[in-house]
């Protein structure tokens, strides 16, 4: 079954309007309930005024669900359930389940006193029933007021995520919630987003009756195909067709990202990388030491950012330098062979780039990037041009390296053939 | 003078409601808009939709400030000029400047056809002015339109900020937006926030007409106090009572960020630096080149992730090794100083820790992290104790070495002394 749930979310929270505090509970529940079908149709902040509150439980059209987060701590200004009853009329009475949860574990066994603060939090607007939180003293609220279907949970993010799963169970009992329609998810490298609306396009014609979705990444671009409901037939043979579009750029058919999968693949492999970084200045090693369980394969690394210290460090030749200068892929292969040789490791990863905002020429404009990759007996680099941005240029060098020797650990052949040397984004 | 603006922020765009792309510029503005004693009193964040968006315009309450950011680029489902024309029943205009700006700079410097997608560009909604944009098409949209203030901003994080400057000297000159109220922010390093909070807790009692407010960043712990308007008399010796509590724990009392200000004292100072990094395995060679110039101060660096690395690639002495361990002060000290030889810099930095979760023992336990400097004729280390977290522990040894460089560029003296191998967080 799909639903045709259309909600909204309400984040309450004076520190989401000073600048300080990222909303990070919004993009989690809206995941959660994209996985079950659930578009989110606005979210609204407002600060903790039951003014503003009010208003943003008014502006949520009637038979929607309304996911309102925050506001349901301990102290006078939270609001949330006293302006919920409020806004419906409706009085606040003791939940008999939480006043017996928080006497008797937070109390009893915790030892807080039950005072003022904690008799507030066993109070609902009456209507609503209770979701008890296992990490805090704050329950998820749940039922139907107004026409309205509301969820109240407290906005620290552990506990709204420990309550999430029985979020999902009471809507799937009380409001319709249905399973996921089948789909799938693609996680691409070296694709732009017109690059990848590009090469989908005849096949997003071909089934215009999915919901085709992409966006960047940290890497590249995902995209991702949705039925629209279990009434219309999942296309057979649409896994292959898009595969054979995307190629070898896919580096994830699930929530993985690149980082993990090259890491993984080393430490199956019984493989061991170094890296070589110029533009990047530090940013591939911290990304293969950003998950738990790196020195399993990563062994080291050398920041050469001036060219004294290309050679001095890893051994590029002068007259390679000066020849081809420092961002070439001839600078780049001597790189990855010499950090491979220096490191001792089965693998080794260079980037030289022209990262801006200075720094370019007509010949080697900013975005500028050379990737070298050294294994035994073999070297290869790359040339790619990519935009204006310092910061993206980084990432997307990063991204870049990683992919190649990815590609490389699957074929052992060379990464940079038929891509290096024109991908433009 | 103190403003009453009232500010509302509707940001725009489908990728901010599938739990894809966090919104950051809402919080980038809401610091801004708050240094100039306006208060974001609620955000909307609403799809590429026509109703929606009209909707959220609605919402905005008349002579208020609307700050809309997204949906101003070339393609068909960026709505918001077109949107916003038709909820103020106002035709779209080209813009002259606008015109000339795309025909000129983007068509005959850069290449780009003028084509419908850069045409719809230049079309504004009549009675509104643009901001011509520095680094990309879109510009900014300003004016009064059915008793809003109206400011129309391309969603792309970098362009809003080359953007938001002329939106500030705009918003002076025809919206009334005043000098901030009096105030001063301190950024600190080596503080948690009830740290911070208990030191600044005798001041803050002294006056408690202030405003007073911390939060965490990236490298520490920001404090601010403001005047809650220039009626009250911002007292006499506040700078210097925050001071002598903070100490040299202080790295900025502006918006400077940690790596700025130590790459411009190198740079001031004609100094080069190198670094040495075990755990963060590059994030701090990332941070000294994050900021463009840094060429003119950063060297390079060893990424030394492996005990034998260290040994090769640093000549840090295996007997230091086995007696003290990689994670030591020794260990730390050797190689910074092995670090500044090999690479010839003036200073060098070191760091070798146990970000966590694993690799952790009664004596070192996860989040125990050494920092080490080397400079002529001179080498330090200290030992700090970090929390349970890799992310956040990275991320902080970063800091814990950028500070003690800022430190002993401003002193000369040992930057561990007092204070490395005893702070806690």
């Amino acid at each position: 079954m799909v639903t045709s749930i259309r909600a909204h979310l309400v984040s309450i929270g004076d520190e989401l309007l000073n600048g300080r505090t990222v909303d990070t509970n919004s993009g989690f529940i809206q995941r959660r309930l994209m996985r079950r079908g659930v578009a989110v149709e606005a979210v609204a902040v407002v600060p903790d005024r039951a003014g503003r509150i009010t208003a943003a439980l008014d502006a949520v059209p009637e038979e929607a669900l309304a996911v309102v987060t925050g506001g349901l701590g301990p102290t006078r200004d939270d609001l949330t359930a006293e302006t919920v009853a409020a806004w419906a009329a409706v009085p606040l009475r003791e939940h008999e389940g939480v006043a017996r949860h928080l006497r008797g574990y937070w109390c009893e066994v915790r030892g807080f006193p039950y005072a003022e603060n904690l008799v507030k939090q066993g109070l609902l607007p009456d209507g609503l029933d209770a979701l008890i939180n296992p990490l805090g003293t704050a329950p998820a609220m749940v039922g139907e007021l107004r026409g309205r279907t509301l969820v109240l949970l407290p906005g620290v993010p552990q506990e709204l995520r420990a309550l999430w799963p029985s979020v999902e169970a009471w809507l799937g009992e009380h409001a319709g919630l249905g399973e996921p329609p089948p789909g799938l998810l693609r996680r691409t490298v070296r694709f732009s987003e017109p690059g990848l609306a590009k090469a989908t396009e005849a096949l997003r014609a071909r089934h215009p009756d999915l919901v085709w979705s992409w966006w960047l990444t940290r890497w590249g671009v995902d995209v991702q195909a949705t039925a629209p409901s279990p009434a219309v037939p999942w296309p057979s043979g649409l896994e292959a067709d898009l595969e054979a579009v995307l190629g070898d750029r896919v580096y994830a058919a699930d929530l993985s990202e690149l980082n993990e999968v090259v890491q993984a693949d080393l430490i199956a492999r019984g493989r061991t990388v170094a890296v070589a970084e110029s533009c990047t200045g530090g940013l591939l090693g911290a990304a293969l030491t950003e998950i738990a369980g790196s020195s399993a394969c990563f062994l080291g690394g050398a920041l050469t950012y001036a060219d004294a210290v290309k050679t001095a460090a890893l051994g590029v030749a002068p007259a390679t330098l000066a020849a081809h200068g420092a961002v070439s892929e001839e600078t780049a292969r001597e790189m990855a062979v010499g950090c491979r040789e220096r490191f001792g490791s089965d693998h080794a990863l260079s980037i030289t780039g022209i990262a801006g905002p200075d720094g370019g020429a007509p010949d080697k404009p900013v975005g500028t990037v050379c990737v070298g990759l050294a294994s035994a007996g073999a070297a290869y680099a790359g040339r790619y041009l990519l935009g204006p941005y310092r910061y993206r240029n980084r990432e997307l060098s990063v991204s870049l390296a990683l992919d190649a020797l990815r590609r490389h650990l699957a074929t052992g052949a060379d990464p940079f053939a038929g891509s290096g040397g024109e991908t433009r984004r």
